[in-house]
C-alpha cells in the first residue's frame, strides 16, 4: 500500500521559525490570544497559507482558515489547532497541529495530486483562555456554543476597559467568513499529549477516542478562629482540617472509582496563621472521566463525604460549580481510519482518552472529528520545558497526512 | 480568716480609661510594641504609677517597675504583665494583669497597711510580640535569656531601616534600672484564659500550674506540578496530597497523645491553580503538649509519619523549626497559695494547664511564679471582641490581692 512522507526537515523547520515568536528566554513562548506576540504568529502563517496559494477565510472571531482544492466546503477535511499559547508555554502546544497542518498540504502540492474535495488548515482563536475566559473560544463559537456578541464583548481577564473585539480589531484579524455556516467533512487535530502515558507506555502514537468529563468545583469551607494552644481538640470547628479531609478523601476516591482522576490543585487559609485554627478553608477540586454517570457519580460521593465531615467537625459548607464538560466521544470511522493508518506505517500506538480539552471536542459536535497524539517528554506541558521528539513530530504528521489523504480519496 | 476586697468600680473605670488608648472603631486596641499608642499607655501608667508614689524603675530594654516597700528587692511580691496587644487586640490581654497589680497595690494603701518587704508591679515591653520578634521580649530579657544589645539592636517586622533601640528611644522609655540583677521573692501574674475551658466548665478562677511546651515546625513539601486531567493518578507526586494526609493525621495524632493539642494553621500551595498538580506545598504545624518527653514523642511521630507518605507519593520534605519552648511548672508554694486563697474567697476554680505563652513563664526560671486565669468568653483573644465579666475580673483581682497580702505577710 502506498503511503506518503512528510519532509521532516522542513517540518522542524517551520516549528523553529515559529518558536521565535514571541520566544522566551527558557526556551518557551508567550503568545497569549489577541496580543502582539499572536497577531505576529498570525501574520506569519497567513504568509505561509498565501505562499501555498490557499484560500484565506477569517471569520468574525478570528479563525482562521486556509482552503484548498473544491469550492464545496462541505468536502472539507479540515486540520488545525491553535497558535496561542498560555503566559509560559511551549512551543509544541497547539501550533504543532497547524504546522503539520500546512506541511501536510506542502507535501501533498509537492507531489502534484490533487484533492476531489477540500483540504483546509484551521487556526482556532484563543484556545487556551488564558486572556479571555472560556477557553476554546474560537471552536466554540464555529460549533454554535457561543454567539459572536458574547466573543466580542468578553473582556482581557483582569481589565474591565479592553474587550476581544478592541483586541481583535487592533491585531487586525477580524473578517465575515461564516464559519458556523460550514460543517467540515471530518475534523482531524495532531497534538502533543501533554501527559505521560505514551511515552510510559514507550508508543509512538495515541488514537484518542474520546476526551473525558469535567467537573470543577470550587468549595468555601468556614469553621471558628480559635488561639492553637488555649483550645482544646474537641471544641474546635477547624476548615482546614475538614479541607485536608477532602484531600485524602479524593485520592480514596480515584481508587474507588475505575479510569476517575481528580486534583485538589488549589487552596487557601484564612487566617492561615502558624497559631490560629483555620475559619476558613476555599478549595478546589477537578474531577475527570471519560464517562458522563461514572463522573456525576463522582462528584456526588465527594459532595455527600463533605457534608458528613462537615457535620462531625461543625464546619459549613458551599459549593460552586465552575466549569462543567460532558465527555466527548470521537467519530468511529476516523478512529477506524487512523488506527488502519498507524498500521500500515508501522507505529506502536494505542487508544486513548484526552485528558485535556481540546478543539477537536469542540468540532465533535458538528461534524466527524479524532484526534492524533505524540508523546510529551514527562509529560510536562504548559511549560517552556515542553518538549516533544523530531522523530515523534514526524511520525505524527505522517499519520496525519496519510489519513486525511485516505480521507480525500488520494490514495 | 480576714479576706480584702478591691473595689469593682474603680477597677473596671481603669480598664476602660486604658482601654481609650489606642481605640478601634469595633471596640478592641491597637497598640503595638513602642508605637505612639503604646508609648501613650506607658505614660498613662507611668502617671498612675506616680500618682500612687510608687518608686519607678525604667530598665534598658523599657520594662517599667514600680516599687512600694522595702528598699531589699529581693523581697518583692511582683505582680504584672503587659500593656501592648496585638494590631487588633481586645481590651484585657495583658492590660489587665497590670491594671489588677496596681488596683491591688491601690486598696492595701487605702487600707493603711504597710508591708514588710517589697510589693512591686510591672510592665513587661513587647509579650505580644508582633513588632519585634521573638514574643514574651522584655521578660526574657529580665530572666537572661535574651542580651541588652540582642533585645535593642531588633529590627521592626518587615522593617531593615528601624531597629527596637530606634523606637524606644522615640517613645522615651529607655532607662538604666538592672533589671537582670534582682530576682523577686515570688512573681504572680493575671490574665484572661485566652482559651474557652474556664466558661465551658463554669468556673471563676483557674490556677495555672503549668505552661505548656510548644514546637512551632515549618514543612516545605516538593512533588511534581502536573496537568490535572492528562496525569494519571498513579504517575503523581502530588505536594498539596501529602498536605492533606499530615492535616488528617495530625488530628489523629491528638487522640493517640492524651493532653496533646495540633493545629496545621498555615498551608500554601504552588502553583495554586485549579488544574494543576501542587508542586510544592508549605506548612505550618503547632504541637503542644505539658510534659516535655511526650511532647518530643509527639514531634518524632508526626515526622516519621511525614517520612512514610513523602516515600510512597515521591515527595521531598525539608523542615525548619520555628519556635520550640519547653513546658514550664509554676511554683508549687505559689499554687498551695492560690488554692487555699481561692477556697476562702469561696470561688469555683480549678487547676489549669496555660495553652498560651505569658511572661510569667519567663519568669519562672528566676524565682517561683505562678498564673491566674479568668474566663474569656467563646475563649476569644486577640481580636476586638475579646471580653471577661466584670464579675469575673473582680474575682481574679480579689484572689491576687489576698495571694499577695498573705504571701507579703499582710494578714
Amino acid at each position: 500500500m502506498k503511503t506518503f512522507k512528510v519532509d521532516k526537515k522542513r517540518l522542524m523547520e517551520k516549528i523553529l521559525e515559529l518558536s521565535r515568536i514571541g520566544a522566551l528566554k527558557g526556551g518557551g513562548v508567550s503568545r497569549l490570544a489577541l496580543t502582539d506576540a499572536d497577531k505576529m504568529a498570525r501574520e506569519w502563517l497567513l504568509q505561509w497559507m498565501k505562499a501555498l496559494s490557499l484560500e484565506v477565510c477569517i471569520d468574525p472571531v478570528g479563525n482562521m482558515f486556509g482552503f484548498w482544492g473544491s469550492k464545496d466546503l462541505s468536502s472539507t477535511i479540515l486540520m488545525g489547532s491553535h497558535l496561542d499559547t498560555v503566559a509560559t508555554g511551549g512551543i509544541y502546544d497547539g501550533s504543532l497541529g497547524v504546522i503539520a497542518a500546512m506541511e501536510v498540504i506542502t507535501t501533498l502540492k509537492s507531489l502534484g495530486v490533487k484533492p476531489a474535495g477540500n483540504i483546509g488548515v484551521v487556526n482556532f482563536t484563543n484556545e487556551e483562555g488564558v486572556r479571555f475566559t472560556p477557553d476554546m473560544m474560537g471552536s466554540l463559537f464555529m460549533s454554535g456554543g457561543i454567539t459572536r456578541e458574547a466573543v466580542l464583548n468578553t473582556p482581557v481577564v483582569g481589565r474591565n476597559d479592553l474587550t476581544f473585539q478592541d483586541e481583535l480589531k487592533k491585531a487586525g484579524f477580524s473578517g465575515d467568513f461564516d464559519s458556523t455556516g460550514f460543517a467540515p467533512k471530518a475534523y482531524l487535530e495532531l497534538h502533543i499529549e501533554q501527559g505521560p502515558i505514551l511515552e510510559h507506555k514507550s508508543l509512538d502514537i495515541g488514537v484518542v477516542e474520546k476526551v473525558q468529563g469535567i467537573n470543577w468545583t470550587k468549595f468555601t469551607l468556614t469553621g471558628m478562629a480559635n488561639h492553637a494552644g488555649t483550645t482544646p481538640m474537641d471544641l474546635r470547628r477547624d476548615a482546614g482540617y475538614v479541607a485536608s479531609q477532602m484531600g485524602v478523601y479524593l485520592r480514596k476516591l480515584t481508587r474507588e472509582i475505575s479510569r476517575l482522576v481528580g486534583t485538589l490543585g488549589s487552596l487557601s487559609f484564612y487566617p492561615n496563621l502558624i497559631n490560629v485554627v483555620p475559619e476558613k478553608a476555599v478549595f478546589t477540586v477537578d474531577l475527570r472521566h471519560p464517562d458522563a454517570m461514572e463522573l456525576a457519580e463522582a462528584q456526588n460521593k465527594l459532595e455527600k463525604y463533605l457534608l458528613a465531615v462537615c457535620g462531625q467537625e461543625g464546619v459549613r459548607s458551599e459549593q460552586e460549580n465552575l466549569v462543567r464538560f460532558d465527555p466527548v466521544d470521537f467519530d468511529q470511522h476516523l478512529i477506524a481510519t487512523l488506527y488502519n493508518t498507524a498500521t500500515n506505517l508501522g507505529y506502536r500506538f494505542d487508544k486513548m482518552i484526552s485528558g485535556a480539552g481540546h478543539d477537536a471536542q469542540m468540532m465533535a459536535s458538528i461534524c466527524p472529528a479524532a484526534m492524533i497524539f505524540i508523546p510529551s517528554k514527562d509529560g510536562i506541558s504548559h511549560n517552556e520545558n515542553e518538549h516533544s521528539s523530531p522523530e515523534d513530530i514526524e511520525n505524527g504528521t505522517n499519520l496525519l497526512l496519510n489519513a486525511v489523504a485516505k480521507l480525500g480519496g488520494l490514495t
